[in-house]
């Protein structure tokens, strides 16, 4: 039998981390990617993705869209770490500045939940890219997503 | 010997499509995704992405990334048509509202010109979902991208 | 005794006025700036402000705040519309781009409902600049709000 | 004679406190709202706002075009302190998450650059309303910027 070392109302860290590793593992479009699951903390979700031709726009940097998809990813994981046993959450909205051209072996997207409401929650995510071992802010988020029931 | 029928300024619409095709041809986003691009005018593009398991996420529809990759690229290729020769666009940023579920056999993104100017373009951009014979929108975004010289 | 000729669901016109001319009376905010109440339809207001040096930013054109403060409450209010009695609208975030420096005798805002749910509602919001009989898109606004039970 | 003990580069405190106190002295808008210019330094600017009943919306708190307004100036004139001698900036577009009623006996928005590019400026804006004693975060911006040659 094990006893939970977790504060009141803060779920064990490995419980935490199986529960989003398990909603990571159902999104195909982190698998089609090539994205992988990183430092999973109560608020704070990393997500990393390695270069590949299959992610570029049109001069061979990361395609916005690549960038964009992993930090809506760890933003919505970030917010997941919040919501109750039987929750989910969906993104309602994000706006995201492309502040670099997003070159270099990988990215990173860091989520940190700002305000965690019952209905809403406020994340913003940093977006690195990793070059010849320097880590370059490329692109910053702002979402808002929503917590609902789990679909049965 | 072809005369072109475009108006001045304009350039001529099979020119137009060749240099869109050509970029979206170079987008490996858009072909890992399996996107396809539709119609081309100026000021307009349209792109679709049929549905698919690796396009997903945790709940079984499309991811919002994906929906935000199709929605920039359909932007920033409007945007391109109103590019001069020899220059590109990029995305400076975006902001994107999911307005329902998107899920169905195919989504459709139609990116529309709302001011181009000499350094700035402002993009509007519609999403819908198609789903037995029914289309219904499903995202909105609102896109500022920046005209540079095409790197050589 | 009055018979309301509205279509199920849709509240009478001239009660719909007069619940959004009294939030309008009651924000502070709009009567400071010398804001004034337009068109109220379902789903759609206006509001209109006259140019004045108390709106100014630093090089004499409307400062974005006023230009986003009337967008943001034409926006609030046509979401208003579609509230059910006993309730009210809260702006949860919106993102406006200035489309053209915004000059001229007066800026109408456009607030039109695109999409409202139970709990959230999406509005896009165009400005205008009336400019010696010509009329400038100056603003576009996309604009998220809640709906709540009216605070007693 | 004084000899400025800034970094080559780096505007003088002084000078710099000078500049954006002219051009906020200038913003018809910010004295007619009541805004105070707070602390300036290179890259971050504070401004604060008393309550006051010409600030509301229907329910009695700040309306959200103050506080915008209030960010939207903090984040320009954060960007303004970046900008080279004889040029100004416009706010190109932003993003405001409003994360909590905004009560209290005032506001005190705080900008602080994130990137400073030739062209764009990218800014990020923390509101806090203070109440009894207490800070408390009530909206998060996220703006873009563009350094223009002051008009003659």
């Amino acid at each position: 039998m094990t006893t939970s070392t977790a504060e009141p109302g803060t779920p064990d860290t490995a419980a935490l981390l199986a529960r989003i590793r398990d909603s990571f593992d159902r999104s195909g479009l982190m698998r089609h990617l090539g994205a992988r699951l990183g430092d999973v903390a109560p608020g704070r979700v990393h997500i990393h993705l390695p270069y590949g031709p299959d992610l570029t726009q049109h001069l061979g940097y990361f395609h916005a869209g690549a960038t964009a998809s992993i930090a809506d990813a760890a933003g919505g994981f970030a917010a997941m770490t919040r919501a109750p046993q039987g929750h989910t959450v969906l993104s309602v909205e994000f706006k995201i500045n492309l502040l670099a051209p997003a070159r270099g072996e990988s990215l990173e997207a860091v989520g940190r939940v700002v305000r965690s409401g019952r209905t809403l929650t406020v994340v913003q995510v940093d977006v690195y890219a990793l070059d010849t071992g320097e880590k370059t802010p490329v692109a910053l988020m702002q979402q808002t997503l929503i917590t609902l029931p789990e679909p049965a």
